[in-house]
C-alpha cells in the first residue's frame, strides 16, 4: 500500500500502523478528522483545517495537541511519503482515558472521481438529513460518520453519485460528503451555516473566488424544488475541489455542465491554489 | 490493566491489543458493539445479544462473522481472563476494506453505578434527542455513539446521572445509556420500538419477567409530562440491569424509590440469571 501513517510520532507504512482497540475514537466514534488535499507535497490550507480540527475538539470537550505538533506530523508524513500530489487525512482522538490524545496522518495517493464526473457533471438525489436539532455533531466533522456513509449508499443504490441531504423543512442543507452550491438567475446561493452542517474549507475558499471575481454570492436557505430549478449546481470538498453536478432527482440544470459560473470557478480554485502553494502540475 | 482482549483470534492484555487506523470503524465509526454482562465466567444472554449484532452488520450493509467464531471468540475471552463477574464488549467492524471483519471481544472488571443509586435511584434529565427519521443508526448499537455521550454530558452537567431523550413530540425514547420503564397506576409502561431506538436485550428481558409476575406492561408512547407524574421509573442496561430512578427534571417519583414494582423486578432479573445460568453470588 503506498501512503504513509503517522501515529503519536511514528511513521510507519500505513498497513503496519497500529491504534488501541480501547481509543475512545473506536469505542465511540469520538474524535474528529480533517481531509486535505496536498499539492506539490504540501497541504492546502493546512491552518484552516487545524482551525476546524481545534475548534471541534473544543466543542467536543477534548484537548487538542499544539498546532505545532500537528504542522510538523502534516509535514513530516508528506516528506516521508514522497507523493506530490496526495490526500491527508487527520484524525485525533481523545485516546484510552482522555488524558493522552491519539493523532493519526495518513498521507496517500489521491483518489478523484473520474475525469468524466468533472466534465458531464455528477448525478444527484435527495436523501432526508439523519440529524437535526441543535448538536455539535452537525457542525463539526466527527468519527461519527456513519449517517453520511449511509446516505452517500442510498443514492447510489438509486445510480447517483451523490446524496444532498435534506432537511425536515425541505431546505438543502449539505451533499452527504461536500457541500453544495447553486447558481440561480446569476447568483451564487449556497445554504447558510445557520442550517447545521459542517462549514467546508473549499466551501469558505468557493465564497472568497465569488467576491474577487465580482460574482453575486449569497448564503440563503435553498429550498430543494429551487435546486432542481437551478441553472447550475456544485459541489465542493477538498480532494475533488468543485464538482459539477448535472441533475438533481432526475431534474437536469438548465445551464450546459459545467456551466459558465462553474467553471469560471473551477479555474478560481486553480489559480488560488497556484498562489498559495506555488505553481501546480495538470 | 485487568482483563483480556481478543482481536481476530488473538489473545493478549487489553493495553498490548492493536488495530489498524484503516479500520472502517475507527475512520467512519462504521462498526458496531454489544455490551453483555458475565456472571460467574458467562455471558448472560449471548444468543440475544449476537442476534442483534448480526441484524445491526445486515442493516448496514456487512458482513458478520460465523455465530459459532463470536460465540468461541467470548468464551475463550472469559476464560483467559479469569473473572467471574465482568464486562464483555464485542465491537464488530467491516476491516479495513469491507473483505474481512474486524472483531474485537474485550473483557474487563464490571464497573457499575455504586450501590447508593440502587437504593436511593438516580437523577435523570430530559435532552432533546439529536436523531430524528428512519434511519437504521437509532435501530442499531454502532460506534456513532457521540450523541448519546453528548447527552449523557450534557445530563452530568446538570448534576444528574442520566439522559432521557425525548424526541421532538415531546414523547420519551430511551435513556442515552439505558433503556427506561415507568409504573402508571400500576401498570408497567415503556416507549414502543416505533419510537427508534435500540431494542435493548434487557429491556425485552424485563418485559418476559413482568409477564412472568403477572404484571400489566404496555409498549406505548411515553409523553414526558407523564414520566415526571409516574409512580416509578427505573432504567435498564445489561450491565447495570436494573436501576432505579429518583426524579425526572427535578420531579420526584411518587414511590419511594426503588418502588415495589421496581423492586419485584430487580428480584425476578437475578433470579432469571440464575435460572439461565446457574446459581450467582451476591
Amino acid at each position: 500500500m503506498a501512503g504513509i501513517a503517522w501515529v503519536n510520532g511514528k511513521l510507519l507504512p500505513p498497513e503496519e500502523a497500529a491504534i488501541s482497540p480501547l481509543d475512545r475514537g473506536f469505542m465511540y466514534g469520538e474524535g474528529l478528522f480533517e481531509t486535505m488535499r496536498a499539492y506539490g507535497g504540501r497541504a492546502f490550507r493546512l491552518q484552516e483545517h487545524l482551525d476546524r480540527l481545534c475548534a471541534g475538539a473544543a466543542e467536543l470537550g477534548f484537548a487538542s495537541p499544539e498546532r505545532e505538533h500537528m504542522v510538523r506530523a502534516v509535514e513530516e508524513a508528506l516528506a516521508a511519503a514522497g507523493l506530490d500530489d496526495a490526500s491527508v487525512r487527520l484524525t485525533l482522538t481523545p485516546g484510552i482515558t482522555s488524558s493522552s490524545p491519539t493523532l493519526v496522518v495518513l498521507v496517500r495517493p489521491l483518489s478523484l472521481p473520474p475525469p468524466e464526473r468533472y466534465a458531464s457533471g455528477c448525478v444527484a438525489v435527495s436523501v432526508p438529513a439523519a440529524q437535526v436539532g441543535d448538536t455539535p455533531l452537525r457542525r463539526v466533522k466527527s468519527l461519527n460518520f456513519l449517517d453520511k456513509l449511509l446516505a452517500q449508499r442510498a443514492a447510489a443504490e438509486k445510480g447517483a453519485h451523490e446524496a444532498i441531504l435534506v432537511d425536515p423543512d425541505g431546505c438543502v442543507v449539505e451533499g452527504a460528503m461536500r457541500n453544495i452550491f447553486a447558481v440561480i438567475g446569476g447568483e451564487l446561493v449556497t445554504p447558510p451555516l445557520s442550517r447545521g452542517f459542517l462549514p467546508g474549507i473549499t466551501r469558505a475558499a468557493v465564497l472568497e473566488i465569488a467576491e474577487k471575481q465580482g460574482l453575486r454570492a449569497c448564503e440563503r436557505d435553498l429550498p430543494l424544488c429551487e435546486l432542481c430549478a437551478a441553472d447550475e449546481c456544485f459541489l465542493t470538498s477538498s480532494l475533488a475541489e468543485i464538482l459539477p453536478v448535472a441533475s438533481v432527482d432526475g431534474r437536469a440544470m438548465r445551464a450546459p455542465v459545467p456551466g459558465p459560473i462553474t467553471t469560471a470557478l473551477m479555474e478560481g480554485y486553480r489559480r488560488l491554489v497556484a498562489q498559495e502553494l506555488g505553481p501546480v502540475e495538470g
